[in-house]
């Protein structure tokens, strides 16, 4: 049995995220999807929730195929511990999965095996992109799996983004 | 769809619990776990990490029949914030479930539904028993699901809860 | 009787601060003044202490004609239990005042109810203002009640400020 | 003008320390109360939050013939920068009273002024023998001023302390 | 070249620690002293500043015939990521020495060589010793090197342990 | 015996330190070396962990002449308990050097004597320019003394230094 871990803020969750998360489903038995930045919500960077990530994360994978747990990661600000800070929170992993070149340096210098892909840092633009534009009221939805669109409608979450901005200029 | 959610520290996960874990299963169509203390591990008290406890959790409850997330939940130290940070880390939730008094009385001051049952305190005491019975080399694995037995071998557990209690005395 | 609660940084307290709490001293019987950011000080953007601002805002409310409290509010960083904080700080209030989207936002998400103001934002930009006029030498004291430039005075605020900016860049 | 600061946790505020409050006002023209434990609640030891705190502090020296402020000072749990922090918190004072030895010596190391009484403790012992009485059933408004009486009423405390005694033990 | 760990709070640095600073010095080219509990000061436990640790130590060991380094180690309070925590604070050593069971834990389950010794646990004890008859005025001063003696004659240490004593009964 | 005090982040410790490390040896017979920021590494702003930057200093000033202590300095994060905090990490030192308007600032109003030199900042800027030649490329050695140009080799320091850069853009 192989258990991958993938980190992420999901400031949502959405496409460029879904392909990775497909692409380790094919190496991987199991998967944990760490949720960082758990402890921020209701910013410019980082509007939603860990609680309402679960939600968005675990409904847009029901059908990857693979077991998937989501683990909300609080930051520690203190990078030098923040793998074992990772290791306490999750079921034991084998592989790390991270387009992230900070990532990728703090688990091998850890001694954790990191594979990264080719898309290199899709997801990390893609989630600017989401987020700018739900503020300007552009076409987001195309962006992200139709039950992360689903939840944050629920949870009204783009009137939540733009007035966050609001108060950041 | 009704959503529970039900706090415990669980160290370790054990019968107690899970009574309790069937008992609401009855009533709720999904069931959060939020894993208290989740911050805390290789103690007399807390012996087990968030991520060890997310593993034992969620192979005890494979056949529970309702949708189940298990979500860590570190320590605020502030009892006033408590039950909004609870929901910050959690998916949203229709009613608690808890038998200790502070979490049913957090809940109730913050307008929460709160269930409890008349198993007043089975699990509380179950777990001091369950840690008392591994440091005295007594028979423990009767008062746990299989699944977290084989848990707490695999990660030598009960060597680890040994030797933290050796630190403290 | 009705108690109000508004919040703001006072880096100083200054007459757009001023005009905002006249015009809930005629709404309200008592006034909670929340100090935000009270952990801060000695900063280009965060100057003065939390005590410092106690004294500026009780000297320049003395004859508001309303009871009034400052009480300290240490940021915590979280978002998501801002509310809950803040109400454990202060005595309980009835309606939030506040011109800033993300506060607005906050209590609106925990069912406090808010009330704006027309002049959007006044007291916002008025404290950017008045510290930059400090820093370059320009005339600040008019745009502050005369009890707090005594008690900026009395500090030797003005010195601080050009200080610390000066460390900034 | 002479300041003195007076620090107590105020669980509640209670007979003992009204007399010490009665004390120190007959000696200087202005007190700061500060409220220590400010981000304590709903413990057995500490209750009140400090919110509730104001107001039963507030009402109690209405009368006391010396401005009073009352200010939350949340624990920081480092002894060594203790006294800093409460002056940044707190309006500047001269003399701070207090009967407890480590305050006591904290402020003796950072120069500050301390005074002391003869009736020594009596304010400690007094906060958990009106625990006591509340948790017991037994009369402790008799050991409290009236409107600290009035205001635990309000907030139903007796039955808040109550339960959280019960998850201690 | 060989470097070794060795933790301890040092409250105060005594003959016990002493023996073992030996023993260590035996083994290897230089020593790294990192000082526990660093941030905690002024309680009956841990009665002395890191700084003030650091001076005990230094002056203790000039003649130890290694490099030492005195490193003050603060709290996390979480044991999950303590030996990260440990290993960004000091530099790099080869092998840790501990006679206590969750240091020696720790560090190997992170993969660390521990060395324990005979003298189990003198040191522990021997603390808590000297702080006792500091306290009862009884002879501590045989217990420890004359050089940590003299740093706590000149801080007025006795006094102040028997402050910080006295505010915890 | 004077005792001096000079504190930076030494991110990394270079010519510009060191020739203000020689200075102050000129005027005192001891000299703590305050490394601040200590538990931040792995940033584009502070590449090296506290235990890093004790190797180089201690390597780098062993011909110093002066007794020297190098002293890891965590962040608090509050401006008006720094130098207590400080003092309560460092050996008792007798005068403060520094060159940062902020630090000056800070100890003056603590009453601590500050001495400051003509070669104003000198030591911040080179700070920077170092980090940004390793991230271009360029000759950074020759800003450094050689002892710290080998630890930087020792740990792969440019490499790490890139890769958290690339994850800051």
């Amino acid at each position: 049995m192989t258990r991958g871990f993938y980190i992420g803020r999901f400031q949502p969750y959405h496409e460029g995220h879904h392909a990775m998360v497909e692409r380790i489903a094919s190496e991987v038995d199991e998967l944990v999807l760490g949720i960082g930045s758990a402890d921020q919500s209701h910013t410019a960077r980082n509007p939603f929730t860990a609680g309402e990530r679960i939600e968005m994360l675990t409904k847009a994978t029901t059908d990857i195929g693979v077991v998937t747990y989501a683990v909300p990661i609080e930051d520690l600000n203190r990078n030098a511990v923040w793998v074992s800070h990772v290791r306490s929170m999750s079921p034991r992993f084998d592989v790390a999965y991270s387009n992230n070149p900070l990532v990728v340096r703090l688990f091998e210098e850890a001694g954790v095996e990191v594979r990264q892909s080719p898309m290199f840092r899709r997801e990390e633009f893609e989630g600017a992109e989401v987020r700018e534009r739900m503020a300007e009221g552009d076409d987001w939805e195309e962006l992200v799996p139709e039950a992360v669109a689903d939840t944050i409608a629920d949870i009204n979450g783009v009137d939540r983004l733009r007035e966050v901005i609001d108060s950041d200029t």
